[in-house]
């Protein structure tokens, strides 16, 4: 790929930050990945979001800030459809974006308001107990492509020491690992929530992890519905429809734009150009 | 201010990044500083370096990632540096520029090279006992403008967990609080070194601490020259002249430029245009 200067934005959604490449010509490296998401030698994000054509509409090629390749993301993508909207790429309203786990519909409102996406259908997993340090609770296992398991009620949650990983019991329960929210109920169809991402630590915010969530606390209710979710990062609302799917509502903002010189990035790989 | 739309300059010194305003109409808001520093919400930085005028050259006016107000940077200024050539403000070659410390004076080569800057004089502090976990050792204390305690010879230091503040004893010796350095020699005139700054935690690189640490080298071993200092975030030269000035010798890079748009900014304060 040509890659001398590369044009890029920055945005986030509920805090989970993001770089978006609008254009990326040919194979995006994951050594130029991992030397843009560095926090202090590159940009700094959480994720790559490059755009790719995909016929009449666009695929968001999603990488992780370690570089290995990502399915989607919740918050991610509501950056993505942000930026083809500010961007003049797609008209506001009804966009359907390419991602590595099918296409999805995302609803971008003409006057910059909070973006709905299509986060797919929630499932069932096992159980098990989750334990903060001196504290336990029997947590509910639900998958929203990954796995999750939900303490719907672990008040008060300030408190809790996440900078450690909860433990789970039994562990074979989840050999791979497991997403953790720890949920705290604020009022009517509203709660706040803590997540303990698996391989990352506590973040500001999860996507799939609110939609699991709100999701546990649906079902543990008896009712399917729309439920406002406070993360660290700010707000998601969370409808569970009566056809089994997830619709998530949140905020995406475009902070900065401009030009990366990818010489100046270290460990970044300048190939020839292609193109 | 006038802000709304704002150029920016992403930059770093040995890994410790700053965000460069060449354009600020007026006084820097203490929230416009933490909202652009913020790594998820912002751009993200350890600081911001604001460019002004000052008669026919330059200050820096520098301000911590939250918001205060601070005298100067060694890493800082180098990029700073570099931003006034890049950007053809100054030739390359010796600049002084101003600091709330006084005027500094800077070289920068025409090829891109390190940047030397004048770090002024070190002076002695009193003695303490430093520990980390289990282990402790006699220190140095060394003032750079800032306190600093050295231990000049920690290794190995790869293990020591400074995820916690060392233990200072007495801790009357330094009511403030001090910076710490912890140093493995590697050769002759050559040394590693971890920082622990105060208020902050690990960082990547200490200009000063840096200066400090090769002072108390040098001293310990009753010489006046010029010693390798490799820190995390990369590799510094410290000079210390027979007179008693000390120079550091280290790079600055130019990663990113583009714009901001402040009205993104969560927390900043957005005021009329006053020019």
């Amino acid at each position: 790929m040509t890659v001398g200067i590369l044009a890029f934005v920055k945005g986030h959604g509920t805090e989970n930050d993001f770089v978006v490449l609008p254009d990326v010509d040919g194979e995006l490296d994951a050594d130029l990945v991992r030397a843009l998401c560095d926090r202090h030698a590159g940009i700094g994000a959480d994720g790559v979001l490059a755009v790719a054509r995909d016929g009449d509409g666009f695929f968001m090629d999603y990488r992780n800030a370690d570089g290995s390749i990502a399915e989607t993301c919740g918050n991610g993508i509501r950056v993505f459809a942000r930026y083809l909207v500010e961007a003049g790429l797609s008209p506001a309203g009804v966009i359907t974006i390419g991602t590595r786990s099918g296409p999805r519909e995302v609803t971008v409102p003409a006057d910059g308001g909070d973006i709905t996406v299509d986060m797919g259908f929630a499932s069932r997993l096992d159980d098990a107990e989750v334990s903060v340090g001196p504290a336990s609770w029997k947590a509910t296992g639900w998958s929203m492509g990954n796995p999750h398991l939900v303490v719907v009620d672990a008040a008060p949650i300030d408190a809790l020491d996440l900078s450690v990983p909860p433990v789970i019991e039994p562990a074979s329960a989840y050999p791979d690992g497991v997403n953790v929210e720890l949920l705290e109920p604020v009022g009517p169809h509203h709660f706040r929530m803590r997540v303990h991402e698996r391989g990352v630590g506590e973040t500001r915010s999860c996507g799939s992890g609110a939609c699991a969530a709100a999701v546990a606390a649906m079902d543990a209710a008896g009712e399917r519905t729309s439920y406002v979710v406070d993360v660290l990062g700010g707000r998601l609302i969370v409808q569970w429809r009566e056809d089994g799917g997830v619709l998530m509502t949140g905020p995406a903002v475009l902070v900065a734009s401009g030009t990366v010189d990818v010489r100046a990035l270290r460990g970044a790989v300048i190939r020839s150009s292609a193109g």
